[in-house]
């Protein structure tokens, strides 16, 4: 049941919040051993908050709706451990203000999702619902795990490279990076204030819009619409095509056929020379902000970050002011660039991940996350078929930055004609 | 001593870390039971940390230097209280990345400063030095107040307002607000995170080149160069002249006669009629974002709120995304504005406050850092004499976008008109 489904059934008396928070604990209770989603969680405080909301008249829409909440978004009632040994037991002394907000609205925050440390790259311990032996992706390892295999409906993530793409075309669910800045970040562990952005991970668009909705204020049509005429899509190959391999590739080619046949119009979105240094763009900005942001950890507790994160720390404090700022700039220009190309389409298709899920050795690589990520722009992975190892695959919607409410409209259209050609 | 003198002092074998640490504790022991700077401070604390620094190597600028920070920003070693009694007592699990980095540039963390309530208006117990009677000007009050009365040499403050220059103006000192950015903000307390912006209290603008440069790598003329030639200056009196007492007025339009007598091109910046909407468009943006960000205290604490911020939360409850979305529009097509008027100006003058420090009723009015402040350019406020009730007033001068490294090589410049004008 998807949380919009179970949000009508709350609404109309049919469902209580907790048999829909138990059905989730039992799910947990069966699976949590392979899949390894939760960072925490403690059922009878789960099913506390549940009967909580049942006792009430509905908030909002997320009223008794469970949602995992990435163990790098600070909760003044469940220990935050920023997927490091550092902060192994932490208690922050208050919410973040997303957990805080879904609260308000009724919300029932069912545990901590797994992260990677700190939302980088190191792996940990979640593994893919779809394959016990192959990494789920990261950093929002936990969020993508959980909502896969059934344990949540919804769970917040964060994404600062591809951290809520990646998991979420790994495990076959939504993943939803909004426009920089659109869902609040106080309480957030900060890697890269100017790119870390708090996502949502579900099983439909409709529930991410929900979520988002809630949380910000933007308007979704409810149920989303997906009357709308038909979107102009440039299919973007990115400069990175190459490092796909050919079940992604042969993948975003289909989907674009399936749109063209539904009516979208298909055209080439061919970036420019300079889009081709965006990742490396991305990585020095990041890498400049995560030395500063990660001071703490790298002078008093050097020896418990892991050898990876070390390496990229030391590769930051490389990064010259002048180099940062060289960076700045590439990023405005090509955020120009983009912005215009906006008039031509209302969306943009691209690769999610540059294969399948690989083995737990890593989390995979961001490569199809890193540009729309500097970019600032609201992006979203819909599962899409498996690949040749028979794992899932995922296609990324992009739209023009701010256009979050036409990213989730066209996104549910593209989302039909996929369940239509997959049902055939 | 400036706090570059007193680096160079160190560097040169001439003087202790200890030494000056002590000669600031003595201060404080003097006068703080009337000031009421600090939040958290402990003599003996301070004091280990200054050995330390004697017992090595120098490691930069900074090191031996004492720094106060702002009790709005985290510390792993003191309380942080958030200027809140909800946090009263509170001891984060970590330093935020600026105290990190001073610590690891051998800086000696003297204390924490007292803020307003969450660096809003809601005054706190610290009063002016100039005058006990009189309000030090928020939020970064015990910041400003320690700086003036050389318990500090130099200080951290944060603005989202005007919360680094109307209290630096109001106690005759220097106050820096950087490029929106430019200090790493990992640790800190957020109110408004579009706005929000670690700047730094000094007693010369060399010293606060120094803390900038040393954190955030900016280059900066060491000693600041000030045999450039003079700057062409925007006298901009902005959209709230008005609201500006005389003393005020007749003071920028003083400094404006003594800078161009030394060589400056001066000449009037009329801002378009847009402008003046500039304040609203401020108090939307932030407060859509501090209804979020507060989320936990309003719903959790709120009876521990101030009346005032109570108020303040309420109408930021009532913005819509949409209201919010405007802010947003108005605030890039106002940048792209001022973006253009720079290509005619080295450098803008404008009012740091709107009068002298009025009582402790309030901590007066933040008209003229709003703009700037939303505007993300970097700016600071220099002493320039008293007005009518013998208090100190302000000039606040304002660069590009990303010029913070021209901005204190002007501000140099105009420090030094100003100084030789005062000797007069």
């Amino acid at each position: 049941m998807s949380a919009s489904e179970a949000s009508a059934a709350i609404h109309a008396g049919q469902l209580t919040s907790e048999a829909l928070v138990s059905a989730c604990l039992e799910r947990i209770a069966q699976r949590e051993s392979e899949v390894r989603a939760w960072a925490w969680i403690d059922p009878e405080h789960a099913l506390m908050q549940a009967r909580a909301c049942d006792s009430e008249q509905p908030r909002s829409r997320l009223h008794g709706i469970p949602v995992g909440i990435k163990d790098v978004i600070d909760t003044f009632d469940m220990p935050t451990g920023y997927g490091s040994p550092i902060y192994d037991g932490h208690r922050p002394v208050a919410d973040a203000a997303c957990v805080s907000q879904i609260r308000e609205l009724g919300g029932v925050i069912l545990g901590k999702t797994v992260s990677t440390e700190f939302a980088t790259r190191h792996p940990n311990k979640t593994r893919n619902p779809h394959r016990l032996s192959q990494t789920p992706g990261g950093s929002s390892s936990g969020s993508a795990a959980a909502v896969a295999d059934f344990m949540a409906p919804l769970a917040l993530g964060t994404q600062t490279s591809s951290s809520v793409i990646r998991p979420a075309a790994y495990c076959g669910v939504c993943g939803y990076k909004p426009t920089f800045g659109l869902i609040n970040r106080a309480g957030l562990k900060f890697l890269s204030e100017s790119l870390d952005t708090i996502g949502i991970l579900s099983r439909t668009v409709e529930d991410a819009a929900m979520l988002a909705s809630e949380l910000s204020g933007i308007a979704v049509s409810t149920p989303v619409d997906s009357r709308q005429k038909p979107p102009r899509i440039g299919l973007c190959r990115t400069p990175f095509w190459a490092h796909a391999d050919s079940a992604v590739q042969d993948s975003l080619l289909t989907v674009a056929g399936l749109l063209e046949k539904a009516g979208a119009q298909i055209s080439e979105l061919n970036l420019p020379s300079e889009f081709s240094r965006m990742n490396e763009v991305q990585i020095a900005l990041s890498a400049y902000e995560f030395y500063r942001a990660l001071s703490h950890e790298r002078t008093r507790h050097a020896g418990q970050i892991s050898v990876s994160l070390t390496r990229r720390i030391a590769a930051g404090g490389k990064v010259t002011r002048a180099g940062y700022e060289a960076a700045q700039a590439a990023t405005r220009d090509a955020q120009h660039w983009i912005a215009r190309a906006f008039e031509r389409f209302d969306l943009i298709i691209a690769p999610s991940a540059p294969a399948e899920a690989p083995d737990m050795s890593s989390t995979g690589e961001p490569t199809f996350g890193l540009m729309w990520t500097l970019l600032q722009l609201p992006c979203m992975t819909l599962p899409c078929g498996v690949g040749a190892a028979g794992l899932p695959l995922g296609v990324q919607v992009v739209a023009a930055h701010g256009a979050d409410t036409a990213l989730f409209d066209r996104a549910v259209w593209v989302e039909r004609v996929l369940s239509v050609a997959g049902g055939k």
